[in-house]
């Protein structure tokens, strides 16, 4: 895609200095900055890349004074960052124009499909489900049977959506999430096998939740596994059946939740924790990364680390001393010896 | 799929109480019912839910005395429980009962496919492979050549099965496993280069074997990878080359186990925990979440914790000292003070 | 794949001793040889095993002298272990010898396709995309538009490749992997919302790069998520926006890395180890697997181990005597008894 700095002077309403007939097909830091390329400088840290960016065209805030001469084609604007934001919101929502139903897919003859979707090559699409308008599903792709899939929602690449799943408006599920995959539950046998209990409830996803890549959410046994609204899941990250997560919680990377686990609103929890089943955390509460939660967490706003986790404060003087423990046994010693003498 | 009350009591040799033609298209816990549910009730903790619950059928134990008035439709059977785990199993057969070849799948000429699979869209399947009988492959799965697919084993959306796998009876593979990738072997150089260590071993799971949704299992250098009888692995598991893993042994999601260790059967593997390569873990042991497990674990049944890993009792007495440290730390300048006095 | 002795004599070129027409269709380890296989014996602590092996044919040294009968068809050669190897390589690339444009894929009219590539069914590839000579892409695989990937590269089975994404020579991508998934960077709101900050940048990975199966890597914000050349990823990593990997570094599984991190050439990272985001790791650096490492770290050759990860000898130290914090506790309350009296 190319835009010349006329076209995105009129997107901003900003005032052009320089060459109107630039043309910019990326964007850039402006000390990265390249012939073609179109950076900002709204942070005054930054202005001496001014000089030097070969970016071909930089947005600059409409008070901006150059103090020597500046090779790029400036875009004056109220506020630099906000117009740059705004530019990368439309080079986005442009790199994303799919459209159409792609005659390589295969749609069930009772599923509804609702307007202006994208269907692409390779994807399946199940009996009785409907999707939403505005919904874009990319290539190789699956959803199951008797699914829904709220309005503007986007599916990337190999997602796959068992059967009966809920998903509402305006999420985006990156490639390689499984949705709705059995529970792990097993019942075990007199003769040590195990005997697969049927997990026959399903997931339901609230509006505008995100979900990272190869991210997988079990089914519930019964009822539903529920990710609430606003969520945001990092990439590799494991929901187990049952679990219910409130709404706008953070969930970064490689986190594991068992079954059952009832997780509050406005949590935030750090990349690689784990978090054991049939417990409660409450709202707003912080679970450091790599921390591994053994019990319920009852007190809202509440910092944990380390594994089994408890206090982020209390656990950073322990580890202190744990560090420090040849010196601590040193002294133990020294006592021992002056006890001796 | 709907159902009768008559029909569920015909499958369940129970008797109706109510209207033997209520409907329900889908099963809730009690204490979830809803219009359209059919729920059950077994445990006595739960009896005051039966008095409001809105599912329109109760699948009940044959001696239950109503104190008020329900509400619901009754099933009345031997045993409540037994009875509703049967229809579950019913309900999910009936959820899975796809079958034939989709002719949007690609099927090698000199595969070999048995009698009453599912193949679905967007498959392919290599050259020499050999498909069992009754097998179910969901679409965009690839399952490569000189393959073997045992009976009745199901491959859910998307998994990936590379060349010269053996896969057997009655496995279940959720959506985006990969089975057979390779080995991570790389022989360093001199010049800080690594030159790739050919992978030509296979993967063999045998009977009864359940694999999560995007576990990796990596093929053999050479031999085979073994998953043995009865083995249930959860989402996101890493398996490394020529791991040996015994009979009905439980694996939680996220754990990794490095290349050719061998872990005894009926252990319990918690989740995120991970096994260092080229050693021993005996029968029935039981490795706690998060665990990091260094060595080899001789001794059958032990439980170990922590990482590195060691016995639990021991490391509970350690972890409650490792909390107190500051206090611990206390104590000793106490001593101290009262020496120097 | 069959192959006689005498073929893989002349491979060798290596003298038979046996029969020339004994047939191989698979490698072995000696211990483990079965009719049909070709195995070899290098290392003199194996030289038992020579005389009991089922395997067809072995693979030997030029002096190697038998004290006992040998049933299998020997092969002499000046190297064993380089012969075996050598046949392993040929097998490999025998095992991947797929070629030509599947008509089940999908290619847009815009995409660059070099000489002698292999694109399979079900692959999608995007608009003014170049695919370099000798690629191989297998079944069920996405790749973006605008993506360029270099000579020689295999992307296994339904490998996802973003929009815009940049791919060496002689890279290999495992099965499932993601490349150019949104970084996970969402700007707070005042009502406890997050706005998505748009991610428009791309992912580079230089030559003779190799990624384990669904490990998944995040394009950047802006600019590039780069992997340098030779790095080797093993399964399930993520490597989140902007994040820097220097040339031939080593990950093995599992391994998370967050935004914005740069880590040197030549490290070594064990597997489940998490490293936080926006901080350097020097050269050479090594990282136990499962630790977590919270600052940068400024000394080459470093080695750290646990969470939070510091130098592993001082680790050691303090491990030992967190083990034994009930034995230490004793000797203070012994100290402390003895003071009162």
């Amino acid at each position: 895609m190319e835009f010349t700095a006329k076209q995105i002077a009129a997107l901003l309403e900003g005032s052009i200095e320089g060459d109107e007939q630039a043309i910019v097909s990326k964007v850039s830091k402006i000390e990265e900055g390249e012939p073609g390329s179109l950076s900002f400088l709204a942070n005054p840290k930054y202005t001496a890349y001014i000089y030097n960016t070969k970016a071909s065209i930089v947005i600059v805030n409409k008070d901006f004074k150059a103090e020597k001469e500046v090779k790029s084609t400036l875009i004056r604007v109220e506020d630099a960052y906000t117009a740059f934001a705004k530019v990368l919101d439309a080079y986005k929502q442009k790199m994303q124009d799919k459209s159409g139903i792609s005659d390589k897919a295969s749609v069930a003859a009772t599923a509804k499909i609702g307007k202006d979707v994208y269907i692409g090559d390779f994807v399946s699409i199940g009996e009785h489900t409907e999707i939403g308008d505005g919904v874009k599903i990319y290539p190789n792709s699956f959803i199951g049977d008797h699914a829904r899939i709220g309005n503007r929602t986007q599916m990337m690449m190999g997602v796959k959506v068992y059967d009966s799943m809920q998903i509402g408006n305006d999420c985006t599920l990156h490639a390689g999430v499984v949705i709705g995959c059995d529970g792990f539950g097993f019942a075990p046998q007199a003769d040590n096998n195990y005997k697969k209990v049927p997990q026959i409830g399903n997931v339901i996803l609230e509006d505008n939740v995100e979900v990272g890549a190869n991210t997988t959410i079990d089914r519930a046994t019964l009822g539903s596994t529920i990710i609430r609204k606003g969520v945001k899941l990092d990439n590799l990250i494991q929901i187990a059946h049952n679990v219910d997560i409130g709404e706008n919680t953070v969930i970064a990377a490689m986190v594991g939740i068992a079954g059952s686990t009832k997780i509050g609103r406005n949590c935030m929890i750090g990349a690689q924790a784990g978090i054991v089943g049939h417990i409660t955390i409450a709202n707003e509460v912080k679970i450091a990364a790599q921390a591994g939660v053994p019990n319920s967490i009852r007190k809202e706003g509440e910092i944990v680390i380390g594994s089994p986790a408890f206090d982020i404060s209390k656990f950073k003087r322990s580890f202190i001393h744990f560090r420090n423990l040849p010196g601590i046994v040193e002294r133990i010693k020294e006592v021992e010896n002056k006890l001796k003498e």
